[in-house]
């Protein structure tokens, strides 16, 4: 029979395992207004024009493609309604999440040597997906108390430049992360595309190792930031710190922290509020190494 | 400048206009056990195996494709580290949500005549996407009270028959949804695919017109049912009521609601709550007639 | 620089080294007529209707997609023409060859144990694709004499049973291919699809492997059928020859004969020619383990 | 029954009728050395690196994708063999063709108000694809004389510059096609994207509005080039000839004469040869507003 309501064993879901029903309970708790945001950015088509291109994203990384397989056009065209003159739209997306929209890492997104998260064998994750530390072992997904770090506010700046590398000290001076806690940092590096793409290119602000470790020691049960890597990146669209420094090895691979990346934090840091409920619920992707997410406050 | 943060007019959202934080609050007032379950179906890759026909879905309709674009059996193979030692996975996913996997419909999905819900053009859903009702103008996404109603329960089965139609009294009989509520209908039905896919296709139980027209008017923010068009079909895998009875019609056109087929509810019925905390965040698939989803209900 | 002129080394190139200039010079005298026929069955994209059920291919298989990304329907609903009226039809295809249309497989389609044919190693079939023996190593492509195997005519049955197995004596019976011939094989199954998908999928006619050795023996550059899978198929869709008998591995891993499936012999069966200019020209997919193709006859 | 022999109705063949059995039996006779030439350029897959960026194509459109669903580092990572022993390797491929590879346009792809070529109504372009003038309406394809109008060489350069354009006369200069040839125009273009993206980004030579009508009067069968559009490109990458001097419009609307972009010129320019066999075999996919090509030339 199927056992769809039981993905993934303790050993394969790292720091989600955080989430007990008591941390749960409590972040339920911290709703307070009801008001509810998406901290998405929009997944656009990259058809004939060039549309795409004026979302966030890494150059040179495919970008999502929607199609629509029948839509209103076509009976404005003359297509014949369905029986009983009912019409109908329907559409396809083509994504590859990591660096083209907002999306969270499963665990076995980045691993050094052989073995994933927890030893698990990387010779398990193979064509047909990961057989460890997949998406899917994420599931049911992220409901925790989510604790935003606003660096920019923090610093007195709309945003962060893209050199700018953030400490671990100025996160402890944005908020302290309680165990089972989404530490959510914001740059506000994502406002820099609509300036200028080559702006967004020209680097990306992001934490050190030591802000990764410090984030780890907390116990959070996820990291989500508004960049593209957690980590900064240099003008190559690329982490440039050592295997020891490097967040994704630190948070997936050594502390089992899932992330998630290229958030869309603004509205959030302009609603005044620090601490607040956080959902994120990837979809099933049977040994997916990530998913498009729709992260949600209710603040 | 971006105005991610704002997705649709009140007048593309229909019911969800409901979701008053009024509402959001009571929702999140629901969790008593902190307990999360994911109400999502996998989403298993067709490549060159058959193994997406192990997955409920319709018969015809274009599988999900998982591809993985670089993963541990490559390093396996000898592949190079990227710097440092980095190993790194990463994917692809083809989906067409309708059908084939869990999702959520945008009100433009379906219609009659020339104008979508609330009388905005259907000429304006073309091939980059519906400019109208489509399902980036369902953001933030739905956090309402979720409300089992619970039909095999009710009758004391495992599971409803292909031929079974849901009428408004059984429905009333298995609760009273609220306004701004997520009704939740079970039949039981995706357990009929692990027995035997040929029974899943041959026909699906569902609501009847009248219980569609009682959902509409108790006001509910949503309808979610684990059958794959929330009517029932026949063995040609088609609704075939008469287009006054016709479910999408009257829940999408005429009153706005969002629905959510193809959920697996079987977790839920064992938990035994018939009221919890409901939340689906469709993917912000700019101009998209619906999107995969994971549901979460929080109990 | 580009060294897209060359593509591939020779010893990964098999029996498409027997394409010398003699012998393409001499397919081309075999041009009398003049008439060209397409050997492709249509490409039919698979979306919202079940069309493309309508064309032959192997159940489960990912079925070929068709989008159109803008086309006329959209300037009819009212969609801007670009810059002083001109107006485009733009489209995306999504293919997995092998099972789905007619193709083209390349030498790293199949093996067995660690090499592929003339001892590549198989670990350098990776996600990124094949650096050995790919279909890019079969470029330029085909350009050869034609000899048809026309098995119906010669037992004079508009097709074969989904039991039959063509053995050498037969293949014999219809021509004797020359070294640097395409051996091009007709049972007539596909017609099988029009009359009955069901009947389609209850098996396939195909070539015995004692058949498969006779024109490995023959020294043909290629063999082209009308199957799937150039030996026959059982109910469950699989050739059952023991490994020794296989024909894949007789052809593609142990003679380096490429190998084309699904062709539509119909036509050229009609015309009553029995050489003919033979023409294939895959698609440069760098890596690719086959290629969509419309093979030509020149009559 | 199927009728797959006889693609399409001649008033939407357009030029492509010019190809009669004379025609072709003609184009037969050219063939001398019996040397065969691919026009292709590499299809490289974009998937998690940015090796796509290294061929040639137009900024912003949606590189082709090419995924391995099953590969030889599977097998060196522990996946079983399937029966017998035998490993198989098996793959996807997302491509748009136009502006991303070499292509061949079908006579729907451009036109202006609201007819399609011949008087074809352009509201029969929907999205299941072109019901009229689609690339199966191609189909056989282009056997023909293929004539190089080499311009560099006539002007003594290795490459044209990117504001160059081509008139009648100078192509005139370089060969008179005759009724039923292809017209092959080099510009040596692509060889600007090895050098340097940017520069071969920075505009494209092509020819004036005389030139595509000098082309037509002539009674070409097609027109192929190795730039992206026939025409040449501003520095938006955009054509900017007034509507009536328009390529597109002239060739595919006007005159019925599909078009091939995007060739690989270099080694048939460096052959010597000025007329040769020139082999198209677009796809057959029902509807399409284009195809992928592998051109052959064969001396």
């Amino acid at each position: 029979m199927n056992n769809w309501g039981r993905w993934g064993d303790d050993d394969e879901r790292g720091a989600l395992n955080l989430l007990t029903p008591d941390v749960v309970r409590a972040a339920a708790g911290t709703v307070r207004d009801g008001r509810v945001l998406s901290l998405s950015m929009p997944i656009r088509g990259a058809t004939s024009n060039a549309a795409a291109q004026h979302v966030p994203h890494l150059r040179g990384r495919p970008l999502p493609q929607h199609f629509m397989s029948v839509d209103g056009a076509d009976y404005a065209a003359g297509a014949r309604a369905v029986g009983g003159g009912l019409r109908v739209a329907d559409d396809a997306l083509v994504v590859s999440p990591h660096g083209t929209t907002t999306h969270m890492d499963a665990l076995c997104h980045m691993w050094s040597g052989d073995e994933l998260y927890n030893g698990h064998p990387a010779s398990r994750v193979r064509s047909y997906g990961a057989a460890r530390c997949g998406i899917d072992k994420a599931l049911p997904g992220v409901v925790a108390r989510g604790v935003l770090l606003d660096v920019p506010a923090l610093l007195g700046v709309p945003r962060l430049d893209a050199g700018a590398r953030i400490g671990a000290d100025t996160l402890a001076a944005c908020a302290e992360p309680r165990p089972g806690d989404v530490a959510v940092v914001r740059t506000g590096w994502p406002t820099a595309y609509a300036e200028d793409p080559d702006l967004y290119w020209s680097g990306q602000p992001g934490l050190t190792g030591d802000a990764g470790r410090w984030l780890a020691e907390r116990d959070v049960a996820m990291v989500a930031c508004d960049n593209a890597a957690i980590s900064g990146l240099n003008a190559g669209q690329l982490a440039d710190e050592p295997p020891e420094d490097d967040l994704h090895l630190t948070l997936l691979w050594r502390h089992g922290i899932p992330i998630a990346e290229m958030l869309w934090l603004e509205d959030l840091a302009a609603a005044g509020r620090r601490d607040f409920l956080f959902i994120a619920a990837p979809l099933a992707i049977e040994g997916g190494t990530g998913s498009p997410i729709n992260p949600l406050a209710v603040l």
